[in-house]
């Protein structure tokens, strides 16, 4: 496909692919993250650009789920980017201007929209917990908390090469 | 609920939740992830503790989507784990003994069995992807490749409390 075919709401650079006939599988929203942001344009660019305490606020039917996070430093937040379109093959985001796959990519617009972020702690209350290091909107569906563990997650010195290149 | 009431199946000190109605979104397999493990009992503990090479092959309906990715050393795989009860809510691991929350664990069984690895890109040509740093059975579905990026990934100082208590 080239760029003339492509259907309105698609920026220049930008290739859509045609989705699947039928889904895989199927997801439970387990709660809600409550964060200052109710608008895309409000949201901070990477979640290290802010220290705002956002709130994520699990069902009750998943409450007992949380015996032993109390004990965690640091968490592993999926959630779910529910206003993203799923067809985006190469895009071009506005602040890198250049085009690259969706998976060289953490943007929300990806075959499956689930979104990753690791957050700090901050309190855990019944079924709420407050975090630090999401960027996301104010009501965004919740999918996961998993514990985060430095012997397997962290890997300091990684290096996504087309980002390096470009701050030099 | 106490553990007199559970189903069959459920072992000592572990609590199943209802699992609500209806599902609230749904995924696409994007690939397949092939690896050394038919069985279970075949997989690595942990994903350190392993350095097979693993191949992550993506649809050809998606394969543009990895152009730059090839700039990157590390990945976040996340894949399907479609084996999973996803109703526990309480769990009794036979390594660990103790019973513990779904969200404080890394156990596949959780209400949405979304796995996440961090790997090290091998060797990358045309929709296959060689990695060092899964540790799931062979044919398990593929539904997001991800850049590592160090500066929001990698906290090395993190502590899951009760596992480093358990290591003393």
């Amino acid at each position: 496909m080239t760029d003339e075919t492509k259907s309105f709401g698609i920026r220049q650079g930008e290739v859509a692919a045609d989705l699947p006939p039928t889904f895989d599988a199927s997801l439970y929203y387990i709660g809600r993250i409550r964060t200052p942001w109710k608008r895309r344009e409000e949201c901070p660019k990477n979640a290290r650009e802010s220290d705002a305490v956002c709130t994520i606020e699990l069902d009750q039917r998943w409450a007992e789920g949380l015996k032993g996070v109390e004990s965690c430093t640091h968490l592993v937040v999926l959630y779910w980017m529910d206003r993203s379109r799923r067809d985006l093959v190469l895009q071009a985001p506005r602040h890198y201007g250049e085009q690259r796959g969706t998976f060289a990519l953490r943007s929300p617009a990806r075959p499956n929209p689930i979104a990753l972020s690791i957050v700090r702690l901050h309190r855990l209350e019944d079924a709420k917990l407050e975090v630090i290091g999401l960027d996301c909107l104010d009501g965004t569906p919740l999918l996961d908390l998993k514990p985060y563990f430095p012997s397997t997650d962290a890997v300091p010195d990684a290096v996504v090469g087309w980002h390096a290149a470009r701050k030099r």
